[in-house]
């Protein structure tokens, strides 16, 4: 008998007739032995629109009442899915955040799981209970209700399943799995049978969108097998497990591209020691993360320094460099008026591969792409270029890494 | 400084613009330094959208599951109010059923809150938190989230006041206040200024909907003074308090009228011992309050056994009363066509008054208005008329026992 994790998101769980599938699917699985914890996200357009409530009610609303208010969409899904279970003869029972234990630090908003007491449902387990957990939500020590951020059920799924030590944490979602790139950009992308938790990392962290970056983190840490699947079909989906030597073979697993970022460049920067921390304290103090940063220095003892930063943090971060920008004496703050694409190649085979990056440049410039930036990790490389050539970009770089023929 | 318990109810909280019209009753109150714990219904109409979703998940939906998701709709206003008081620059601060410590027993839909654990509110008042409590909801022994059945959040409002020991608890209503009668029944009806908690009970539980019964109970048996009150004027409404010498010399404080009855006659029942318990004993066991009961013996031996019940019961109480009289030998179970009415006066004063009685039936024989049924208490009697003579005989009681032309 397995203990099986089953997170269910937003379209999975639009409506009764959708939330009623999920009970069949549950209940197949349980049917043949197994033991369930299921995970719910609210119903689609449910957190959007208390969002929308709660703008209404203040344009800054306090954020300890925001996650009180945006916990009842998922305490919602949990009630409706246990009362369905329970109706078609099932020992089911819906469990909030802190009726599951989830204890979480004090941050409203993008609370981090910092234990979870499993004695509650370990009990109910044995008992061969199906467990309904409201996912995104946990409390603190307070006895505060908190939420743990866009995607958070994710989170609260693979948490879940480390604490329990499940044997699967299964995310069904509206698409088959992972795959190498974007298939509404290219239509040669594969579904990715096997990739491991650093890889999907690197995916989820350039916007692919299946799985929220903290859940994957949590999996790599925790070790728990995550299957990313279909809620529409039967189908296998993607598992994302820790490395095996196999991977390695894999030198490219895939291809993102994401559009959601702005470049700042400063213009004849003073090349001086600490310049750079005047720069990027004042950004840092503000919560905004910066992605990517190159610095060229000129003959003569300048420098120009460009950096991007997401969309939503731009005029902050534009604001902020003009100001120090004046103070360390720099001739100007200059945005780009274009749109940038970061497109990424990731794989563990880069670390035992060489010659990655120079396919990517080559397959660039042979479409006349221009690089403006460029970055890499251990497994990944990225560049930024003009977004007009984000789509050409990443279907050249899926054929010149062997993806559309790929064959798992 | 004075500790004031408000709550407000359905209408009252309808959508953001009357939220925000409560923050600024509340905030009125305590800018004058009095403390104030705010108890909120959930906004008109969403608890009957709720009820109807989870009919839509099942015909019979789980009551612990069906608590949990009821649950909430005062969450969200809690939520909402919460918000916008903090968007006033006021310290406030939501609280769900268990963050209110109301802790009930185990039944669901309709639990009694056994015990307040008042610790955390009263550190918070201390700090001059303005306390926004969702009402309606509390928690059990189990950790589950349980409701205390409708009109619950006036409950939580009179217990959280009895625990706190508050000062007043104010209802804010979309009503001036008690009236003698329903002003929509009869022009006349005028304001009640102050009546005590036993005839405030008898009107509640005769249908006057203003106040809740069990809240009523409550404020009884801890001594809370209530006030109720217009949400949408200043002006004082009903004081619901203890017994006062002044009181008794009001005979009738008020006539009610309620439509939601039915009766069950037993024809020819054999007049033995034990019998009424053959009839009633299946009726209990079913949950089914049975109001009025009248018997008249026959000449020979034989008895009519008439009953009232709600409408709500009336199906099942006629189907177990056709199964009791073939099994006693009863010759049939007849129902009257007819549709009743129950018209009820209420008074203290009738404790140390005589003639009321007399004059109800007089001031009803007046009017041609047969009286089929009769029950009274200490200071209450009720009638089961024909109910298209209902308007009629609560406006010839309502000037019979001189409330035309009260003026207290």
């Amino acid at each position: 008998m397995a203990l099986r994790v089953q997170k269910f998101g937003g379209t999975s769980v639009a409506d009764i007739t959708h939330i009623r599938n999920v009970a069949k699917r549950v209940i197949e699985t349980y049917d043949g032995g197994d033991n369930i914890v299921v995970v719910l996200s609210a119903m689609a357009g449910v957190t959007n629109n208390l969002i929308s409530m709660a703008k209404e009610a203040s344009k800054a609303p306090d954020k300890r009442e925001l996650d009180v208010l945006l916990a009842t969409g998922e305490q919602t899904t949990a009630a409706v899915l246990a009362i369905i279970l329970k109706s078609m003869g099932y020992k089911a029972i819906s469990l909030l955040g802190f009726q599951a234990g989830i204890l979480t630090d004090t941050t409203p908003g993008k609370a981090r799981i910092v234990d979870i007491e499993t004695k509650r449902m370990e009990k109910l387990l044995e008992d061969r209970h199906i467990l309904v957990v409201a996912g995104f939500q946990g409390h603190n020590t307070h006895g505060d209700i908190t939420t743990l951020g866009r995607g958070g059920s994710d989170t609260t799924a693979v948490a879940i399943a480390a604490a329990l030590k499940a044997d699967v944490c299964e995310i069904f979602t509206d698409v088959d799995g992972v795959y190498t790139t974007d298939p509404r950009i290219c239509s040669k992308a594969k579904k990715i049978d096997m990739i491991s938790y650093e890889e999907m990392l690197e995916m989820a962290i350039l916007g692919a969108k299946v799985l929220q970056i903290r859940s994957v983190e949590f999996a790599k840490k925790y070790n728990v097998p995550l299957h990313v699947r279909s809620s529409f079909n039967k189908e296998e989906g993607t598992m994302v497990i820790n490395e095996t030597e196999d991977m390695e073979s894999v030198v490219v697993a895939g291809v993102t591209c994401d559009m959601n970022e702005a470049r700042i460049t400063l213009k004849r920067v003073p090349d001086q020691p600490g310049i750079s921390a005047k720069i990027f304290t004042p950004l840092a103090k503000e919560k905004i993360t910066v992605d990517m940063i190159i610095q060229n220095t000129r003959v003569g003892g300048e420098t120009d320094l460009s950096f991007t930063v997401t969309k939503n943090d731009f005029e902050k971060a534009f604001a902020i460099s003009k100001a120090v920008a004046k103070e360390i004496g720099a001739e100007d703050v200059l945005t780009a008026d274009e749109e940038i694409a970061k497109v990424s190649v990731i794989g563990l085979g880069m670390k035992s591969h060489s010659g990655v990056a120079a396919t990517m440049f080559q397959t660039l410039a042979d479409e006349n792409i221009n690089i403006r930036l460029i970055s890499t990790s251990e497994i990944r490389i990225s560049c930024i270029i003009k977004a007009k050539y984000a789509e050409l970009a990443v279907r050249a770089l899926h054929t010149a890494f062997g993806l559309d023929k790929k064959d798992q």
